[in-house]
């Protein structure tokens, strides 16, 4: 995508060929800044922190995460260590697991010597890979949303709700949910985008409005809350949003809130997709609300807010009482039976494991 | 209720017998500031400013701004004008016609000199009314808690999630939905509190949050995201929600969002009450969705956020990328059908017509 004229992946090797570069995505929407992860720790932390975010994007990270760890010490020793350090940073979004997984079964067999490159040859082919599969998505879910259109025709415009960020900053480029979006948009069909909030960490006013408006696609902010009203009075066209992990029945573990965003498109007959990308499903899992751990994060990110003062400086202030406990639930299960079908980068499928596993058979990628 | 040990209303008449004073809740819960209301414009202000807010207070404060109006011109002009201009202070609870029409009724029939002192008699009519109806509704509200409590017996708590702030800062005294909460608090139960912050203007971690600390109920403050979440995991025994306006058929306009945890509370069988106050049913209308005005606000409401800065002062900062919309809607409509039953003053009733109409014959108070 491009920012101010210049385009970027949100991750990319460095001129050295080793260091690896990333969009800091803490500092946005207030700065655009790099920043340059040189060790296996900055790769770790920059997970943990959320400087990278996004299931896809965790999983290039991650990859790149190795790559570092090795730079030093190819040993199977440092793999086994690089491999449990990435992957205990974030525990819901499975694409870290895979990625981590590729990257050791490409690693393990060769001799030490070759792992550095091939580490940095198989984390470029995990980036490229997402762009196309994101590309993919783009290209299945056009149609969808030009039949949409089509069946509209009102001189207005198609709505469309999205939660959270599932867009190029989510992934390496082009992003999973805004990918379809992105492609109508280019292709002339009057779409705008309804934002959620996304509370705590607020990713959806936060990113994906400012890809939206580096894009120039229409769309407005709206608080998590508004979606179900805009929904009873037929203000939502669909809803497309992404996934952090995919189970083999088609149960979607999303950020916090999706769940109750699919309830609401159920009650009034909203069309809800899911853009799936493979390597966000995981095969040994079928019941999303029983088996996929949720992660908690720091109360600090519902209590303290971080933005702009009208002098332009950036300050974090506390919204809430001192004394109030405060819980902080990062992702939500919605269950299949709320899921109009999936967009992935082979087509669309029902949301259930016979749509899985007609497309996929099983295998992911 | 009582503040850090003296007890206070919401609002209540000043040393001079003429003034009113309030506690600005605009400046919660980073300062305890109380404000005086001397004109009618300045009860207007206090109502579209919500330094009052909460349909019940909001009925009060206006019928102390009929009686500001009066001062010094009890005409009948100029309560048309008093009634004209607080009404339109905001579109969607009910309580402010209803208490507007009762400050009319009571007055136009008099000469113009007794009018004055017929309005404060009236005034403090209403807010002991609103005081005795919460109560009552504490006390309907308690046996349905207890029963939950000894059915469910756990070690633990009993878990009950409510939206948005229906304490005793959305009323006078008490509040309605927390009103049965602080009464099962108050007789032993062991209550534990979701309290959903409820964006954009966060009542929950605002006012809610800091309500529960003073009166030393245990609770959690969570993201509007996250109901949905722990109703799938058990984790919420009962939604207890208040009603900016309640149609003849049932249907609750409540603060944007409440709608959602109805339906999550529906798709996981978790009881969904809502504490009803007599005024706060429209007679005049059966469906909610297609009939209630709902309230758009100011746009800054969602992009700004007001908070305390690590060195205590309390700061404006903008959360949100310039350039980018916000539409911001203030309550939305949960259909009967979702409604477990409303705790009235009167007991407890079906979220019907039937169940109303044999509760209170088609008459509010």
């Amino acid at each position: 995508m491009n920012v101010d004229g210049k385009h970027y992946r949100t991750i990319w090797l460095a001129d050295d060929g080793r260091a690896v570069e990333i969009i800091d995505q803490t500092k946005l929407p207030h700065a655009f800044v790099t920043a340059r992860l040189a060790t296996l720790e900055d790769a770790a932390r920059a997970i943990t922190d959320m400087q990278v975010r996004g299931a896809p994007l965790i999983g290039a990270a991650a990859a790149y995460g190795i790559c570092l760890a090795l730079r030093d010490d190819p040993s199977d020793d440092r793999l086994a260590e690089a491999y449990d350090l990435l992957h205990a940073t974030r525990p819901t979004g499975i694409n870290l697991r895979w990625a981590l997984d590729e990257m050791r079964s490409t690693l393990t067999p060769l001799p030490p010597d070759q792992r550095l490159a091939a580490a940095y040859r198989r984390a470029a082919e995990i980036c490229d890979q997402d762009v196309a599969i994101n590309q993919a998505i783009g290209e299945h879910g056009l149609p969808l949303i030009r039949e949409l259109w089509q069946k509209k025709r009102r001189p207005d415009c198609l709505n469309i709700l999205t939660h959270c960020n599932a867009g190029w900053l989510a992934t390496v480029d082009w992003g999973t949910a805004l990918a379809p979006i992105y492609k109508a948009h280019d292709a002339g069909i009057p779409v705008h985008v309804w934002v959620d909030e996304t509370r705590p960490r607020s990713q959806g006013a936060r990113l994906t409005a400012w890809e939206l408006n580096h894009h120039g696609v229409p769309h407005t902010i709206i608080a998590d809350n508004v979606g179900g009203h805009l929904m009873q009075h037929r203000r939502v066209d669909l809803c497309l949003v992404g996934t952090d992990r995919t189970t083999a029945q088609g149960d979607v573990c999303n950020k916090i809130g999706t769940y109750l965003k699919a309830l609401a498109a159920h009650d009034n007959h909203v069309p809800f997709y899911v853009a799936l990308p493979s390597p966000s499903i995981d095969w040994t899992i079928e019941d999303g609300i029983a088996d996929i751990p949720i992660e908690q994060r720091d109360p600090a990110e519902m209590t303290d807010i971080t933005g702009r003062t009208a002098s332009g400086d950036v300050v974090t202030v506390t919204l809430t009482p001192p004394g109030s406990p405060v819980a902080n639930y990062a992702f939500d299960v919605t269950p299949a039976r709320y899921i109009t079908a999936f967009i992935t980068e082979k087509g669309v499928c029902p949301a259930s494991r016979e749509g899985l596993r007609g497309l996929f058979g099983g295998r992911s990628c």
